[in-house]
């Protein structure tokens, strides 16, 4: 077996087998291949596709190339929840209180902000003195005793994938889908968990913008779990706008901790309860969908899920008293409202333009060393479909300076767009897929 | 305009533009775009293609990434004559002779071999002290006073083609009818002649194994020719047996002498003459094929082809007694007959094993420095459709020792099939193949 019989073989559209597949991911993992026969295989996967089961076997060779964590020591069936990226999505903050104080152990790594979109780490980072490095054996430990931990990735999880991904970046391969599958899935079958959500975004801020894309995306990974012998089901979900009415590593902490307190409510706490309840469906916590909405609203109205948030702040070495006092998050020094331009009805949005704006204000990153400003951002007063009234403000800027704010006004003016017409409310859920069938909503 | 813009375009099937193919041309010529960049380009232009117009950008591209022979002091129109390769295909030095002999200059730039094809260059070194390395100066003047000469190609020609070369060999990109005309006609182009006769070799020991795919080749370096404002014609010949009876570099000067002398007659004569009389034709030395062929055997039979071949060696340092008494050439040690191992009729042959046997005898080279032997190779007895008896000679074998003989007796007699079934002999000449047409035979 040579790697250019491999990539011979994909060329002429054959499919390849479970060796040649660990061949040549091992050899991306160590360097001995190089970058020109891997990306030449790249480009003849992008353009001749992989079945389901070579994509099932490239995820496992990707898992298999570096550590798997070990959660058999937790009790229960340790559960995850994957989003592939959004703009004011902030459903893990929510959830894993939730679900965790629900009795089902979540132990999660998150990542960082990429591009338009945020990152869980970037945004518990606002909390004081919150660490996301701890080591597998305390992470496991505080699984054991307080039901959940959120923390960045630890060791040398799939580095096929970070070798990969290089590639695909400065290849023109990243949109294929056997490979944006097996790289999400991958790292989710070596974080441990043996139960999985997946939020497949779809829509103008997401990786995927079609509907039929992102159910193709979401039943690949499916697939994948099933013949991994994973729990798994996906939801396709709307980021044809922010999800919350926040934007921004405070912020939406914020805004998480409003809705786990009971006085917040609306599409982040109707995602969080949906995807939440599979959740406890697929780790048998629940035997049906009402039943598991019901034990995550008992949790929510009887602050079990806010305790358990307070918990896992205090377990991280962080301060959870913004849990009782969000004021004592990080506060933007100069906060002005954003006027709407016209009066009518908010049409659409710019959703990677609104992410963009908050990474510009210093919300994220442009270089990996940049160093993050977690009290700047926006919240949107309306959402698709909602009538505006010119000169009455359509969003509040948080912002480090005059400056920073005037710019951002600008840019969030540009971004969403009112017209005479009136429009409907963006659809929330518009598929729920699992390995045995597609139910469009 | 970037490296990622180009690759994605051709990813997504829509023809590149001319200042985008010079980017990726200059870029591979100087080493300034990555090798994984132009794999990832490759792939995507052997799955996706290029059309005629593409084609032509990216020949002429190439062709201009180095040096380009100036011929415009050479009287009358250069022509070349180009082979995709072959077994025993000795038609260069036949028809060189005989072609200049009729008056049109032949100012031939030619290669070394290849695998299992034979190679102008290395054929030519088997005459005594005959150069193939001169300056570009003593090539014009020598096609300016003799008519003719053949050379290896000097000065920086294609340097883009070496690269894109040497890694199509490494990512299975090499099958591409864009990539492969391209690759042949920008040298021809950069070698300076004005009309070019194509013998595009088909069949079981050709680039290009079917009827089919070697018309597509021809027609793909006809249209690039015609748009590049060059006189081009392809003629599609049989490379299902060798062509001529002898396969190695003596052997073969020997045939090509024995031809021009009158002796010798046969497809490699046929084939030298239906190539030279276009060579006559494209530039206007006749006015139609059967006058361009009555000038040729007028120069073979008055003695005046052999008589330009001496001209040529001599101009070229080489001592010409060889064409008076070809026993002056490398003589192999060891010479042995290849008995047929049963009587019936040559059903097929395995040309690239043939050639592959000849290269094992010491004819070709498997590393760039292994030292060639000029004596050794084979004469073949008997062509496809002939019938043969058990233990009578089909072949018989030059070798540099006794083991080499044995074992290439016994090569030559697994390639050459031997069946009951009475076959037809081979057709010489498939298609015929101008900007206008394609003439099946």
């Amino acid at each position: 077996m040579t790697m250019i019989e491999i990539i011979e073989k994909k060329k002429l559209n054959q499919p390849l087998s479970k060796p040649e597949i660990e061949y040549f991911v091992q050899g991306a993992a160590t360097g001995s291949i190089p970058d020109y026969q891997l990306a030449a295989l790249l480009m003849a996967i992008r353009l001749n596709g992989m079945n389901r089961e070579e994509t099932a076997m490239l995820t496992l060779a990707m898992t298999a190339s570096g550590d798997v964590a070990d959660l058999s020591s937790i009790d229960g069936i340790p559960t995850d929840k994957h989003s592939t990226g959004g703009v004011g999505d902030t459903t893990t903050l929510v959830l894993v209180p939730l679900v965790a104080a629900c009795g089902v152990p979540v132990a999660k790594m998150s990542g960082r902000g990429l591009g338009h979109t945020g990152g869980t780490l970037d945004k518990l980072e606002s909390i004081k003195d919150f660490s996301i490095n701890i080591s597998e054996d305390a992470f496991i430990h505080q699984v054991r005793t307080i039901g959940c931990a959120v923390i960045g990735q630890s060791g040398n999880l799939v580095p096929a994938d970070k070798a990969l991904y290089a590639l695909r970046d400065v290849t023109s391969t990243v949109d294929s889908m056997p490979l944006i599958a097996s790289s999400i899935v991958s790292k989710k079958l070596a974080s441990g968990a043996k139960a999985i959500v997946l939020d497949v975004k779809t829509g103008a801020g997401a990786l995927m913008q079609t509907t039929e894309e992102s159910i193709e995306l979401a039943q690949t990974m499916v697939h994948i779990g099933h013949d991994a012998g994973r729990k798994m089901i996906a939801l396709v979900t709307d980021m044809g706008e922010p999800l919350g009415s926040h934007v921004g590593n405070a912020l939406e902490v914020k805004e998480a901790i409003d809705v786990l307190s009971g006085r917040v409510t609306g599409p982040l706490l109707t995602l969080s309860l949906e995807l939440g309840a599979r959740m406890l469906l697929l780790s048998g916590a629940a035997g049906d969908i009402e039943e598991a909405k019901a034990k995550l609203q008992n949790a929510l109205q009887s602050g079990a899920g806010l305790a358990t948030l307070k918990k896992m702040i205090t377990a991280q070495g962080g301060d959870p008293s913004c849990c009782d006092d969000t004021s004592l998050l990080p506060q933007a020094k100069v906060v002005k409202d954003v006027p709407a331009l016209q009066s009518g009805y908010v049409h659409h949005m710019d959703t990677i333009a609104l992410g963009n704006t908050t990474q510009a204000m210093g919300a994220g990153r442009k270089q990996k060393t940049d160093i993050i400003d977690h009290s700047v951002g926006f919240v949107l007063h309306h959402r698709i479909g909602d009538s505006v009234t010119k000169g009455a403000p359509i969003a509040t800027a948080y912002a480090k300076d005059e400056q920073s704010a005037n710019d951002a006004i600008a840019e969030i003016q540009e971004a969403i767009a009112i017209s005479d017409e009136k429009v409907a409310p963006c659809k929330l859920i518009h598929a729920i897929v699992d390995d045995q069938q597609v139910i469009r909503m």
